[in-house]
């Protein structure tokens, strides 16, 4: 069932909403050894996922932003001892908006099948229902965080719409989303549309689309909500 | 359990491997009015999850690249009579790379809830399997078919690629698919990473990633598989 030689890539739920498919649930029933951005939460999540598995005899590696700039070495040794692998991010899906691709990398170079399987991704749910065009867009990741940097930022994002035709997508820390939404409504066209995408799969999910003419009317409240932003024609 | 004055994002599988989830199994059954790139395979998607639903009863809106362009007025007509609809793809997610998003736009618009449902995106799948960065990207849907307007659009690529630090991610369709690595293979940066996923979701299903020198010793046969290409440093 379980292709040996391999490194599976996970997704995880987002929210309390989100389900898990048979495909992920064998896999991670059959799987000895998890690469994850933080082991207790991926524990928890194994947990959920089969209640039977003894955990404590899996091995964990932890790859994420703090440690990732020491490179792949850890990895490739248990790669050695461990014919199939799984990747997974704190939420959503790997490789999106996290340093997990050099993972991915590492298992190309040492000829591994990698095998991605498919569930949510925040980014690509807040496009979809976005109600802005889709063919094509340019993601950032988070935007710069200094008051220079980021209205900069802002300028070269409304650029971008018109010169590449591309949709912009772009997130923020939780708790700093309603100053961006000020710098946004303070510092862009009045007349580009902007997509906010907050608290996806879960009980308060919701998307809104307005022209950021409107959305200054009126600016919502995302203190600590995580959200996605989308901003376009 | 199913959403009133709302329209649901359904992805539909992409290959035979694809499962559904039981969200939108029972959005599925519940649903009367159905918004798809082409109605017969939406009758066949639907046919598959719910054995017992009385297609005949349910209420099909056609609505892809061969007439968008008359609008959405067939659309906002139907809302009237339907509370509840579903936007489907003909595989994979609605909105990225399909007009469906003018779908989306209009619901916003009518102060419908727009809920976005998790499923198989082959641009995301062919980025996460990549290995290549994901923290910064941009989607290009099909480039150009024509070889003057091609090459440039391959050198603009390149370039955006050093001047944004982004990932490119971007198709063919699939018959031209061989043309396309000898477009890329003859003219792009040798030390360039190219990975190619093909055959998303089937049994044959491989992402390869290499350098565009290593590409070019042996080129892959993808005449008529479905693939994405995603192109970085």
């Amino acid at each position: 069932m379980i292709s040996q030689n391999s490194l599976y890539l996970v997704p995880v739920p987002i929210g309390e909403k989100g389900e898990t498919g048979t495909a992920i649930r064998s896999v991670i029933s059959a799987c000895p050894f998890f690469i994850t951005e933080e082991i207790r939460t991926a524990r928890r999540f194994i947990r959920s996922i089969d209640k039977e598995k003894n955990i404590d005899l899996c091995t964990f590696a932890e790859f994420n932003e703090h440690n990732c700039n020491k490179g792949t070495a850890e990895i490739e040794a248990l790669f050695a001892d461990f014919p199939v692998a799984v990747l997974m991010s704190e939420a959503g899906i790997p490789c999106v908006a996290d340093p997990g691709w050099q993972v991915v990398r590492l298992a190309h170079k040492l000829n591994r099948r990698v095998i991605p399987l498919s569930g949510p991704s925040s980014v690509y749910m807040a496009l979809m229902a976005s109600g802005i065009q889709g063919q094509r867009f340019m993601f950032h990741g988070y935007i710069p965080v200094k008051r220079e940097a980021r209205l900069r930022y802002l300028r070269d994002m409304e650029q971008k719409i018109r010169t590449d035709m591309a949709t912009q997508i772009f997130m923020e820390t939780p708790y700093r989303n309603n100053a961006l939404m000020e710098d946004l409504t303070n510092s862009c066209n009045p007349a580009l549309m902007l997509s906010v995408s907050a608290g996806i799969e879960s009980d308060l999910a919701f998307t809104a689309t307005k022209s950021i003419g409107e959305w200054k009317k009126e600016l919502p409240d995302l203190h600590k909500i995580p959200a996605v932003f989308v901003m376009g024609i």
